[in-house]
């Protein structure tokens, strides 16, 4: 006999986070909880979407008529519920909650329906659905792993193209690198570029710098992290690289924030606290002298969304367990004048830290 | 002497339409209110980033410290605020909002940032800033409409290789389709690709249809409705092309759509509520026999966002005005077997209606 599908057994173990959280219902709209449960993803558009699941009945996805047709195949686990222009949804979604009064509504639903609905359910307690589902969400399975490791690796045939020279840096803007990078991330299988921040020279300094107009120039520093989606899950990787080699002083840096990133890797270990992969690089950053140049937490998780849990940051003493998918990405910055960052996704095993990404961490020169 | 600069200006409407409100303070975080009023545009993350505007004092712009040199021209109107990696930018925004009571959010505003301002700043009154800002952001300026005839221009040149049978369809996967109008949207000067929509045969008849392996065959429609981003300004046209002449049911429901986006379009008079625009191709639908099958609204405001006001939509009173631009796009879907609709953007002049779009609509039969 076949057991409950990937999905339902994802529903069984919502239901008893709810449970334990004392919540209701669940109200999901945009982001991906919604896609995780049901395999379809809300349109980020006026027009309400919203997965209704309550803690003791059957799910019912509320969707706008004109969008009824994509929900396909249609969701395993939930009833599907069109709506017709001219009718309201938020009374639609109000009639469903009924009488519960502790609902959760996913993160990134937007506040105009969060507002019609607070209007329509007076006296309700709210919370966010991420206090459920992203202690779920971070533990990928086996078949999340394997999409994580095949958009990392596409990912890193980019990287592996800037590092080995082919994408020519000096002379070119900013955006027209970002632009390659973009069109190369699409050729190597992406379905969808989400970002490609190219910093140059001072612009290096800008965490998150947003490629622009200026020219690269001879003997500068480039910081590349760009990322996309691929089958649904998200890439995520930085490189800096050198258009000449630099600098005793930057060079030292680099090698600084490259052992740093190394250290905090090793760190991620399962049973260690998040915090103490955020402390493995900050603290050989501080040691060198540079802790008030790392401006920025270590890493983030990683899946179905770009930034989602384990936040690997000072303060989370969520321990690792074999599963959790995220970024380590330490960088140094000195405002105006540099930066460095270098960026790998890690999968947390019982077996150790599995980096996603296998481009190169040495200090590279390229045109 | 120079007057106040257009930003300025903005800000000033709406701090007028803020105290015909009531309201004491803006607190805008994603959408377009944002960019506006202040020319930068929030990081669609987890870490907040909020024009705290009150209606009685000056402008503050939290953002995370390591996007503050992303702001850049600085906001001419606006203080500055970054926020460090562990501060709380939710509690630097409540005592921004200090003692005020009645506040509104910008509508797209992630609900956990909402929750958590609502838990800082109990028994407040919210709102959402379209309230406010949608009535004035839907009246463009010369600027703004230059803007959208620009964007318009590039679509219209995607549409004109796909009504010259420059892009192959029979044979194609409509995901195929779907990549190439989007390719050729950048190529023609579009900065992002927000949406290309390819539905094909049976699909024709869905539509928001998300463009998937179905390969197009010969004597079908398919409804192409595409659109991106061109210097901040959105593009939106929809086109229905035959893959071999249809039969004459078909060609005379396309003839129906056809006069009836043409009526719309020249029901789109100053002074004309928007519900009128909408009632003159549903008429025209519903008097040769296809009113059920319109089953949507008639068009949608477009500038910086894809869809914003004024909609143009059963029971919208609002006069249309000098400056209005919005999509005229009525459709007629006959579930499971065709679909058809045709769109484009019209602006509202003292001289009558401008379609920003000028492709051909006549019935077109293409390879």
């Amino acid at each position: 006999m076949s057991g409950p599908s990937p999905r339902a057994q994802r529903v069984e173990r919502v239901r008893a986070a709810m449970a334990a959280s004392g919540v209701e219902a669940l109200l999901l709209s945009l982001g991906a909880d919604l896609p995780w449960l049901s395999g379809y993803e809300a349109m980020p558009l006026e027009r309400l979407t919203m997965l209704v699941l309550p803690a003791d009945g059957d799910g019912v996805l509320v969707v706008p008529e004109l969008e009824a047709a994509r929900v396909e195949p249609a969701p395993e686990v939930f009833e599907l519920r069109p709506w017709a222009e001219g009718d309201d949804p938020v009374a639609l979604v109000a009639g469903l909650v009924g009488g519960r009064r502790r609902l959760a509504v996913s993160d990134r639903t937007w506040s105009t329906f969060l507002l019609g609905l607070q209007e329509a359910l007076p006296g309700r307690q709210w919370t966010v659905s991420s206090r459920m589902t992203g202690p779920l969400r971070a533990v990928k399975d086996a078949a999340e792993v394997d999409a994580l490791a095949a958009v990392s690796a596409a990912a890193d045939r980019v990287a592996a193209a800037l590092l080995g020279g082919e994408i020519p840096l000096v002379g070119r803007s900013e955006r027209e690198v970002s632009d390659e990078l973009g069109r190369r991330l699409l050729a190597e299988g992406h379905d969808r570029v989400n970002f490609a921040i190219v910093g140059s020279g001072p612009n290096s300094a800008s965490p998150h710098h947003q490629a622009g107009p200026r020219r690269i120039g001879p003997g500068e520093a480039v910081v590349c992290d760009f990322g996309g989606t691929m089958a649904g899950y998200c890439s995520d990787i930085t490189r800096t690289v050198f258009t000449a080699a630099p600098p005793a002083e930057l060079a030292g840096i680099y090698s600084i924030l490259h052992d740093a990133q190394a250290a905090a890797v090793d760190a991620a270990r399962v049973g260690a606290p998040c915090e103490d992969v955020d402390r493995a690089a900050r603290e050989r950053i501080a040691a060198a002298g540079y802790g008030a140049a790392f401006i920025h937490r270590t890493g983030h998780g990683i899946g179905l969304e770009e930034h989602e849990d384990p936040y690997i940051v000072a303060g989370n003493r969520t321990p690792l367990v074999a599963g959790h998918a995220f970024s380590v990405e330490p960088g140094i910055y000195l405002p105006g004048r540099f930066g460095a960052r270098i960026e790998d996704i890690v999968v947390a095993t019982g077996e150790g830290p599995r980096p996603l990404n296998t481009a190169s961490h040495e200090l590279t020169v390229v045109g």
